[in-house]
Protein backbone atom coordinates (compact mmCIF):
# COMPACT_ATOMS: atom_id res chain seq x y z
CA UNK A 1 0.00 0.00 0.00
CA UNK A 2 1.55 2.80 -1.65
CA UNK A 3 1.77 5.92 0.59
CA UNK A 4 -0.48 8.77 -0.21
CA UNK A 5 0.63 12.29 -0.51
CA UNK A 6 -2.19 14.43 -0.44
CA UNK A 7 -2.86 18.33 0.28
CA UNK A 8 -6.39 17.88 1.42
CA UNK A 9 -8.57 15.73 3.24
CA UNK A 10 -12.15 15.46 2.50
CA UNK A 11 -14.43 13.66 4.95
CA UNK A 12 -17.41 11.99 5.21
CA UNK A 13 -19.62 13.25 8.36
CA UNK A 14 -22.03 11.03 9.12
CA UNK A 15 -20.86 8.04 10.69
CA UNK A 16 -17.55 9.03 10.06
CA UNK A 17 -17.29 12.07 11.98
CA UNK A 18 -20.46 11.75 13.93
CA UNK A 19 -22.44 9.24 16.14
CA UNK A 20 -25.80 10.12 14.46
CA UNK A 21 -27.47 7.90 16.00
CA UNK A 22 -26.07 8.01 19.36
CA UNK A 23 -26.82 11.53 19.35
CA UNK A 24 -29.96 11.67 18.34
CA UNK A 25 -31.18 8.75 20.98
CA UNK A 26 -29.53 10.82 23.01
CA UNK A 27 -30.67 14.16 22.42
CA UNK A 28 -34.02 12.80 21.93
CA UNK A 29 -34.58 11.54 25.37
CA UNK A 30 -34.22 15.33 26.60
CA UNK A 31 -36.73 16.86 24.07
CA UNK A 32 -39.22 13.91 25.13
CA UNK A 33 -38.86 14.41 28.60
CA UNK A 34 -39.21 18.18 28.01
CA UNK A 35 -42.63 17.82 26.07
CA UNK A 36 -44.01 14.97 28.44
CA UNK A 37 -43.82 12.48 25.45
CA UNK A 38 -42.82 8.54 25.52
CA UNK A 39 -40.74 7.46 22.46
CA UNK A 40 -39.03 5.19 21.37
CA UNK A 41 -35.91 6.72 20.08
CA UNK A 42 -33.86 3.76 19.04
CA UNK A 43 -36.42 2.48 16.79
CA UNK A 44 -37.13 6.31 15.15
CA UNK A 45 -33.32 6.99 14.36
CA UNK A 46 -33.16 4.24 13.03
CA UNK A 47 -36.26 4.13 10.81
CA UNK A 48 -35.32 8.13 10.20
CA UNK A 49 -31.86 6.89 9.09
CA UNK A 50 -33.51 4.52 6.97
CA UNK A 51 -35.34 6.77 4.74
CA UNK A 52 -31.80 8.82 3.92
CA UNK A 53 -31.01 6.87 0.90
CA UNK A 54 -34.43 6.58 -0.70
CA UNK A 55 -34.77 10.04 -0.15
CA UNK A 56 -31.91 10.90 -1.66
CA UNK A 57 -32.23 8.33 -4.47
CA UNK A 58 -35.43 10.47 -5.59
CA UNK A 59 -32.84 13.08 -6.39
CA UNK A 60 -30.03 11.16 -7.83
CA UNK A 61 -32.30 9.60 -10.09
CA UNK A 62 -34.09 13.31 -11.82
CA UNK A 63 -37.04 12.12 -10.26
CA UNK A 64 -36.90 15.44 -8.30
CA UNK A 65 -35.30 18.33 -8.57
CA UNK A 66 -32.51 19.50 -6.34
CA UNK A 67 -33.29 19.32 -2.77
CA UNK A 68 -31.69 19.91 0.32
CA UNK A 69 -31.06 17.53 3.31
CA UNK A 70 -32.68 19.67 6.16
CA UNK A 71 -35.88 19.28 3.43
CA UNK A 72 -36.08 15.75 2.89
CA UNK A 73 -34.89 15.01 6.79
CA UNK A 74 -38.47 17.08 7.16
CA UNK A 75 -40.46 15.12 5.04
CA UNK A 76 -39.31 11.64 6.70
CA UNK A 77 -39.71 13.18 9.94
CA UNK A 78 -43.51 14.11 9.22
CA UNK A 79 -44.28 10.59 7.66
CA UNK A 80 -42.79 8.71 10.48
CA UNK A 81 -44.14 10.90 12.81
CA UNK A 82 -47.63 9.10 13.49
CA UNK A 83 -46.03 5.65 13.81
CA UNK A 84 -43.77 7.09 16.71
CA UNK A 85 -46.25 9.23 18.49
CA UNK A 86 -44.39 12.55 17.19
CA UNK A 87 -47.38 13.70 15.84
CA UNK A 88 -48.43 15.92 18.78
CA UNK A 89 -45.46 17.68 18.07
CA UNK A 90 -46.35 21.41 16.64
CA UNK A 91 -44.60 23.48 14.01
CA UNK A 92 -41.58 24.76 16.09
CA UNK A 93 -41.04 21.80 17.86
CA UNK A 94 -40.90 19.67 14.48
CA UNK A 95 -38.19 22.12 13.26
CA UNK A 96 -36.21 21.70 16.23
CA UNK A 97 -36.30 18.17 15.97
CA UNK A 98 -35.85 17.73 12.66
CA UNK A 99 -32.23 20.20 12.72
CA UNK A 100 -30.99 17.73 15.42
CA UNK A 101 -29.22 16.75 12.60
CA UNK A 102 -27.49 20.21 12.81
CA UNK A 103 -26.34 19.41 16.53
CA UNK A 104 -24.65 16.22 16.16
CA UNK A 105 -22.26 15.00 18.77
CA UNK A 106 -18.46 13.89 17.30
CA UNK A 107 -16.88 10.60 18.08
CA UNK A 108 -14.24 11.09 20.91
CA UNK A 109 -11.50 10.98 18.70
CA UNK A 110 -12.63 13.05 15.73
CA UNK A 111 -12.43 16.83 17.16
CA UNK A 112 -8.33 15.61 18.52
CA UNK A 113 -7.75 14.01 14.91
CA UNK A 114 -9.02 16.63 13.15
CA UNK A 115 -7.41 19.52 14.97
CA UNK A 116 -3.75 17.30 14.38
CA UNK A 117 -4.77 16.89 10.44
CA UNK A 118 -5.43 20.44 10.06
CA UNK A 119 -1.93 21.49 10.88
CA UNK A 120 -0.64 19.97 7.70
CA UNK A 121 -3.88 19.56 5.54
CA UNK A 122 -6.71 21.20 4.22
CA UNK A 123 -9.70 19.71 5.92
CA UNK A 124 -13.50 19.45 5.48
CA UNK A 125 -16.44 17.80 5.45
CA UNK A 126 -17.86 16.39 1.67
CA UNK A 127 -21.16 15.11 2.86
CA UNK A 128 -24.64 15.05 1.74
CA UNK A 129 -25.63 17.26 4.51
CA UNK A 130 -26.47 20.97 3.58
CA UNK A 131 -23.90 23.90 4.11
CA UNK A 132 -25.83 25.03 6.78
CA UNK A 133 -26.49 21.92 8.63
CA UNK A 134 -22.57 21.34 8.02
CA UNK A 135 -21.64 24.91 9.32
CA UNK A 136 -23.84 24.79 12.34
CA UNK A 137 -23.09 20.98 13.04
CA UNK A 138 -19.04 22.59 13.19
CA UNK A 139 -20.15 25.07 15.33
CA UNK A 140 -22.07 22.76 17.26
CA UNK A 141 -19.42 19.80 17.79
CA UNK A 142 -16.25 22.22 17.43
CA UNK A 143 -15.29 20.44 13.97
CA UNK A 144 -12.43 22.54 13.48
CA UNK A 145 -12.76 21.97 9.31
CA UNK A 146 -11.03 24.70 7.26
CA UNK A 147 -13.83 24.63 4.56
CA UNK A 148 -17.64 23.61 4.05
CA UNK A 149 -17.00 21.21 0.54
CA UNK A 150 -21.15 20.43 1.07
CA UNK A 151 -22.55 18.50 -1.49
CA UNK A 152 -25.23 21.65 -2.09
CA UNK A 153 -22.19 23.48 -3.79
CA UNK A 154 -22.59 20.86 -6.55
CA UNK A 155 -26.37 20.34 -6.41
CA UNK A 156 -25.82 16.46 -6.18
CA UNK A 157 -25.46 13.28 -4.19
CA UNK A 158 -22.65 11.20 -3.47
CA UNK A 159 -21.63 9.26 -5.31
CA UNK A 160 -22.34 11.57 -8.46
CA UNK A 161 -18.96 12.04 -9.99
CA UNK A 162 -19.25 15.64 -10.10
CA UNK A 163 -19.54 15.72 -5.66
CA UNK A 164 -15.77 14.55 -5.39
CA UNK A 165 -14.15 16.24 -8.68
CA UNK A 166 -16.41 19.17 -7.17
CA UNK A 167 -14.59 19.30 -4.15
CA UNK A 168 -11.04 18.84 -5.77
CA UNK A 169 -11.42 21.39 -8.05
CA UNK A 170 -12.93 24.13 -6.22
CA UNK A 171 -9.70 23.30 -3.82
CA UNK A 172 -7.45 23.82 -6.86
CA UNK A 173 -6.20 20.20 -6.49
CA UNK A 174 -5.82 17.55 -8.71
CA UNK A 175 -7.97 14.45 -7.46
CA UNK A 176 -4.65 12.43 -6.36
CA UNK A 177 -4.23 15.59 -4.04
CA UNK A 178 -7.04 15.09 -2.59
CA UNK A 179 -8.14 12.45 -0.19
CA UNK A 180 -11.31 11.25 0.86
CA UNK A 181 -12.15 10.10 4.73
CA UNK A 182 -15.17 7.65 5.56
CA UNK A 183 -16.27 4.68 7.40
CA UNK A 184 -18.56 3.62 4.42
CA UNK A 185 -16.79 1.40 1.81
CA UNK A 186 -19.06 2.71 -1.17
CA UNK A 187 -17.91 6.10 -0.71
CA UNK A 188 -14.44 5.61 -1.37
CA UNK A 189 -15.51 3.40 -3.99
CA UNK A 190 -16.69 6.20 -5.87
CA UNK A 191 -13.82 8.86 -4.52
CA UNK A 192 -11.55 6.25 -6.12
CA UNK A 193 -13.10 6.08 -9.56
CA UNK A 194 -13.22 9.60 -9.82
CA UNK A 195 -9.12 8.89 -8.81
CA UNK A 196 -8.80 10.54 -5.28
CA UNK A 197 -6.84 8.58 -2.79
CA UNK A 198 -8.62 7.23 -0.15
CA UNK A 199 -8.81 6.55 3.66
CA UNK A 200 -11.51 3.59 4.96
CA UNK A 201 -12.00 4.52 9.00
CA UNK A 202 -13.64 2.00 11.50
CA UNK A 203 -16.51 3.23 12.97
CA UNK A 204 -17.91 -0.08 14.94
CA UNK A 205 -20.56 1.74 16.75
CA UNK A 206 -22.42 3.61 14.01
CA UNK A 207 -25.11 1.09 14.37
CA UNK A 208 -24.72 0.74 18.02
CA UNK A 209 -24.71 -3.22 18.99
CA UNK A 210 -24.86 -4.83 15.84
CA UNK A 211 -21.77 -3.56 13.84
CA UNK A 212 -22.51 -3.26 9.54
CA UNK A 213 -19.06 -4.42 8.59
CA UNK A 214 -18.34 -3.39 4.51
CA UNK A 215 -15.10 -3.75 4.25
CA UNK A 216 -13.86 -6.40 2.14
CA UNK A 217 -11.08 -8.78 2.46
CA UNK A 218 -8.62 -7.27 0.15
CA UNK A 219 -10.00 -3.49 0.60
CA UNK A 220 -9.12 -1.41 -2.68
CA UNK A 221 -8.26 1.95 -0.24
CA UNK A 222 -4.76 3.35 0.28
CA UNK A 223 -5.01 3.43 4.05
CA UNK A 224 -7.50 1.61 6.58
CA UNK A 225 -7.45 3.34 10.28
CA UNK A 226 -8.85 2.84 13.64
CA UNK A 227 -10.01 6.07 13.92
CA UNK A 228 -8.93 10.01 13.40
CA UNK A 229 -6.06 9.60 15.76
CA UNK A 230 -4.65 6.53 14.33
CA UNK A 231 -5.21 8.88 10.66
CA UNK A 232 -3.34 11.50 11.55
CA UNK A 233 -0.38 9.66 13.15
CA UNK A 234 -0.59 7.56 9.64
CA UNK A 235 -0.30 10.52 7.94
CA UNK A 236 2.94 12.20 10.09
CA UNK A 237 0.53 14.52 12.07
CA UNK B 1 -27.92 53.72 14.70
CA UNK B 2 -29.78 50.48 15.73
CA UNK B 3 -27.31 47.35 17.17
CA UNK B 4 -27.67 44.86 14.49
CA UNK B 5 -27.78 41.56 15.87
CA UNK B 6 -26.58 39.00 13.17
CA UNK B 7 -25.98 35.36 13.50
CA UNK B 8 -22.94 35.10 10.42
CA UNK B 9 -20.14 37.85 9.89
CA UNK B 10 -19.25 37.91 6.25
CA UNK B 11 -15.65 39.80 5.39
CA UNK B 12 -14.37 41.59 2.20
CA UNK B 13 -10.38 40.14 2.33
CA UNK B 14 -8.60 42.12 0.10
CA UNK B 15 -7.77 45.32 1.81
CA UNK B 16 -10.54 44.36 4.68
CA UNK B 17 -9.09 41.11 5.77
CA UNK B 18 -5.26 41.30 4.77
CA UNK B 19 -2.81 44.07 3.44
CA UNK B 20 -2.69 42.66 -0.60
CA UNK B 21 -0.33 45.98 -1.51
CA UNK B 22 2.08 45.46 1.50
CA UNK B 23 2.14 42.11 1.12
CA UNK B 24 3.17 42.22 -2.77
CA UNK B 25 5.96 44.51 -2.37
CA UNK B 26 7.58 42.52 0.84
CA UNK B 27 7.04 39.18 -0.80
CA UNK B 28 7.99 41.10 -3.72
CA UNK B 29 11.34 42.25 -2.78
CA UNK B 30 12.73 38.85 -1.14
CA UNK B 31 11.95 37.16 -4.90
CA UNK B 32 13.88 39.79 -7.19
CA UNK B 33 16.53 39.09 -4.68
CA UNK B 34 16.09 35.38 -5.32
CA UNK B 35 15.78 36.04 -8.95
CA UNK B 36 18.77 38.81 -9.22
CA UNK B 37 16.29 41.51 -10.81
CA UNK B 38 15.06 44.82 -9.66
CA UNK B 39 11.90 45.39 -9.81
CA UNK B 40 9.22 48.48 -8.72
CA UNK B 41 7.54 46.82 -6.57
CA UNK B 42 5.34 49.52 -4.85
CA UNK B 43 4.60 50.51 -8.77
CA UNK B 44 3.91 46.79 -9.76
CA UNK B 45 1.88 46.59 -7.01
CA UNK B 46 -0.40 49.22 -7.94
CA UNK B 47 -0.78 48.39 -11.49
CA UNK B 48 -1.25 44.98 -10.90
CA UNK B 49 -4.59 46.17 -8.74
CA UNK B 50 -5.37 48.56 -11.08
CA UNK B 51 -6.50 46.07 -13.39
CA UNK B 52 -8.37 44.14 -11.12
CA UNK B 53 -11.93 46.10 -11.61
CA UNK B 54 -11.75 46.27 -15.22
CA UNK B 55 -10.63 42.72 -15.08
CA UNK B 56 -14.10 41.72 -13.40
CA UNK B 57 -16.02 44.11 -15.26
CA UNK B 58 -15.70 41.97 -18.11
CA UNK B 59 -17.12 39.20 -16.27
CA UNK B 60 -19.56 41.19 -14.85
CA UNK B 61 -20.83 42.74 -18.01
CA UNK B 62 -20.95 39.01 -19.99
CA UNK B 63 -18.21 40.18 -22.60
CA UNK B 64 -16.75 36.87 -21.13
CA UNK B 65 -18.06 34.04 -19.36
CA UNK B 66 -17.58 32.66 -15.66
CA UNK B 67 -13.47 33.16 -15.22
CA UNK B 68 -12.03 32.94 -11.69
CA UNK B 69 -9.30 35.70 -10.16
CA UNK B 70 -6.47 33.13 -10.33
CA UNK B 71 -7.18 33.46 -14.24
CA UNK B 72 -7.67 37.33 -14.14
CA UNK B 73 -4.50 37.64 -12.01
CA UNK B 74 -2.24 36.17 -14.32
CA UNK B 75 -3.62 37.78 -17.63
CA UNK B 76 -2.69 40.98 -15.67
CA UNK B 77 0.61 39.59 -15.06
CA UNK B 78 1.25 38.41 -18.33
CA UNK B 79 0.24 42.12 -19.47
CA UNK B 80 2.00 44.18 -17.44
CA UNK B 81 5.45 41.57 -17.37
CA UNK B 82 7.22 43.67 -19.85
CA UNK B 83 6.54 46.93 -18.69
CA UNK B 84 8.10 45.79 -15.33
CA UNK B 85 11.06 43.88 -16.00
CA UNK B 86 8.99 40.42 -14.79
CA UNK B 87 9.05 39.18 -18.59
CA UNK B 88 12.24 36.88 -17.85
CA UNK B 89 10.31 34.85 -15.57
CA UNK B 90 9.49 31.17 -16.15
CA UNK B 91 6.53 29.37 -16.37
CA UNK B 92 6.97 28.43 -12.71
CA UNK B 93 7.83 31.61 -11.39
CA UNK B 94 5.24 33.47 -13.02
CA UNK B 95 3.13 30.81 -11.74
CA UNK B 96 4.88 31.48 -8.44
CA UNK B 97 4.46 35.40 -8.29
CA UNK B 98 0.62 35.04 -9.27
CA UNK B 99 -0.17 32.93 -6.31
CA UNK B 100 0.88 35.32 -4.23
CA UNK B 101 -2.54 36.86 -3.56
CA UNK B 102 -2.56 33.42 -2.35
CA UNK B 103 0.12 34.22 0.28
CA UNK B 104 -1.35 37.63 1.01
CA UNK B 105 -0.61 38.78 4.96
CA UNK B 106 -3.13 39.93 8.02
CA UNK B 107 -3.43 43.49 9.18
CA UNK B 108 -2.36 43.42 13.11
CA UNK B 109 -5.59 43.32 14.23
CA UNK B 110 -7.36 40.31 12.11
CA UNK B 111 -6.38 37.30 13.56
CA UNK B 112 -7.16 38.59 16.91
CA UNK B 113 -10.40 40.17 16.20
CA UNK B 114 -12.26 36.99 14.15
CA UNK B 115 -11.06 34.88 16.61
CA UNK B 116 -12.88 36.79 19.14
CA UNK B 117 -16.03 37.36 16.70
CA UNK B 118 -15.81 33.53 15.41
CA UNK B 119 -16.90 32.37 19.46
CA UNK B 120 -19.98 34.00 19.21
CA UNK B 121 -20.71 33.98 15.32
CA UNK B 122 -20.36 31.67 12.06
CA UNK B 123 -17.53 34.04 10.41
CA UNK B 124 -16.33 33.88 6.46
CA UNK B 125 -14.83 35.57 3.22
CA UNK B 126 -16.98 36.61 0.83
CA UNK B 127 -14.91 38.07 -1.72
CA UNK B 128 -14.16 38.07 -5.49
CA UNK B 129 -11.14 35.59 -4.76
CA UNK B 130 -11.67 32.41 -5.79
CA UNK B 131 -12.05 29.52 -3.23
CA UNK B 132 -8.34 28.02 -3.17
CA UNK B 133 -6.99 31.40 -3.24
CA UNK B 134 -9.23 31.88 -0.11
CA UNK B 135 -8.30 28.99 1.00
CA UNK B 136 -4.63 28.96 0.87
CA UNK B 137 -4.84 32.04 1.90
CA UNK B 138 -6.50 31.70 5.16
CA UNK B 139 -3.67 28.53 5.93
CA UNK B 140 -0.74 30.84 5.31
CA UNK B 141 -2.45 33.95 7.28
CA UNK B 142 -4.20 31.59 10.15
CA UNK B 143 -7.80 33.43 9.50
CA UNK B 144 -9.80 31.24 12.02
CA UNK B 145 -12.66 31.27 9.45
CA UNK B 146 -15.82 28.71 9.73
CA UNK B 147 -16.25 28.26 6.17
CA UNK B 148 -15.38 29.71 2.83
CA UNK B 149 -18.03 31.76 0.93
CA UNK B 150 -15.98 32.70 -1.96
CA UNK B 151 -17.60 34.60 -5.06
CA UNK B 152 -16.39 31.18 -6.80
CA UNK B 153 -19.43 29.32 -5.65
CA UNK B 154 -21.92 31.96 -7.15
CA UNK B 155 -20.07 32.42 -10.52
CA UNK B 156 -20.65 35.97 -10.02
CA UNK B 157 -18.42 38.83 -8.88
CA UNK B 158 -19.39 41.46 -5.85
CA UNK B 159 -21.71 43.61 -6.34
CA UNK B 160 -23.52 41.31 -8.57
CA UNK B 161 -26.79 40.67 -5.68
CA UNK B 162 -26.23 36.75 -6.37
CA UNK B 163 -23.20 37.03 -3.80
CA UNK B 164 -25.14 38.76 -0.99
CA UNK B 165 -27.57 36.88 -1.26
CA UNK B 166 -26.25 33.33 -1.89
CA UNK B 167 -23.62 33.82 0.89
CA UNK B 168 -27.09 34.40 3.21
CA UNK B 169 -28.96 31.31 1.38
CA UNK B 170 -25.84 28.98 2.08
CA UNK B 171 -25.85 29.68 5.35
CA UNK B 172 -29.66 28.79 5.99
CA UNK B 173 -30.19 32.80 6.83
CA UNK B 174 -32.56 35.79 6.06
CA UNK B 175 -30.19 38.88 4.52
CA UNK B 176 -31.10 40.69 7.80
CA UNK B 177 -29.36 37.83 10.15
CA UNK B 178 -26.07 38.40 7.74
CA UNK B 179 -23.51 41.08 8.55
CA UNK B 180 -20.90 42.00 5.59
CA UNK B 181 -18.20 43.69 6.54
CA UNK B 182 -15.51 45.49 4.44
CA UNK B 183 -13.25 48.44 3.87
CA UNK B 184 -15.22 49.87 0.83
CA UNK B 185 -18.35 51.70 1.06
CA UNK B 186 -19.64 50.61 -2.51
CA UNK B 187 -19.51 47.05 -1.85
CA UNK B 188 -21.77 47.57 1.77
CA UNK B 189 -24.18 49.47 0.28
CA UNK B 190 -25.06 46.70 -2.17
CA UNK B 191 -24.80 44.37 0.53
CA UNK B 192 -27.54 46.55 2.19
CA UNK B 193 -29.26 47.05 -1.03
CA UNK B 194 -30.00 43.29 -0.60
CA UNK B 195 -30.93 43.05 2.82
CA UNK B 196 -28.07 42.34 4.65
CA UNK B 197 -26.58 44.77 7.49
CA UNK B 198 -23.18 46.58 7.22
CA UNK B 199 -20.11 47.18 9.41
CA UNK B 200 -17.71 49.69 7.63
CA UNK B 201 -13.74 49.26 8.86
CA UNK B 202 -11.22 51.77 8.57
CA UNK B 203 -8.58 50.36 6.40
CA UNK B 204 -6.48 53.57 6.51
CA UNK B 205 -3.19 52.19 4.91
CA UNK B 206 -4.98 49.94 2.12
CA UNK B 207 -3.12 52.16 -0.24
CA UNK B 208 -0.39 52.61 1.85
CA UNK B 209 0.82 56.47 2.40
CA UNK B 210 -1.99 58.07 -0.22
CA UNK B 211 -5.40 57.06 2.18
CA UNK B 212 -8.64 56.31 -0.51
CA UNK B 213 -11.28 57.47 2.02
CA UNK B 214 -15.24 56.73 0.72
CA UNK B 215 -16.88 56.80 3.59
CA UNK B 216 -19.62 59.24 3.04
CA UNK B 217 -20.55 62.31 6.15
CA UNK B 218 -23.73 60.69 6.67
CA UNK B 219 -22.88 56.86 6.02
CA UNK B 220 -25.57 54.50 5.65
CA UNK B 221 -24.40 50.83 7.19
CA UNK B 222 -24.87 50.01 10.82
CA UNK B 223 -21.52 49.85 12.35
CA UNK B 224 -18.35 51.94 11.38
CA UNK B 225 -15.46 50.66 13.58
CA UNK B 226 -11.75 51.26 13.59
CA UNK B 227 -10.20 47.71 13.09
CA UNK B 228 -11.83 44.09 13.82
CA UNK B 229 -11.01 44.04 18.10
CA UNK B 230 -13.42 47.33 17.79
CA UNK B 231 -15.83 45.00 15.81
CA UNK B 232 -15.94 42.11 18.20
CA UNK B 233 -16.35 44.69 21.27
CA UNK B 234 -18.99 46.63 19.38
CA UNK B 235 -21.18 43.43 18.78
CA UNK B 236 -20.32 41.78 22.32
CA UNK B 237 -17.31 39.49 22.20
Amino acid sequence: MPAPAPKALVFDVFGTCVDWRGSIIAEGRTLSTRWGLSIDWTGFADAWRGRYQPALQEVRSGRRPWTILDVLHRESLDALAPAFGLDKLDEAERDHLNRIWHRLNPWPDTVAGLTRLKRRFVIGPLSNGNFALLTNMAKHAGLPWDVNLSCELYRAYKPDPATYLGAAALLGLRPAETMMVAAHYSDLQAARGCGLSTAYVRRPREFGDTPKPDLPTDPQVDLVVDDFEDLASRLGC
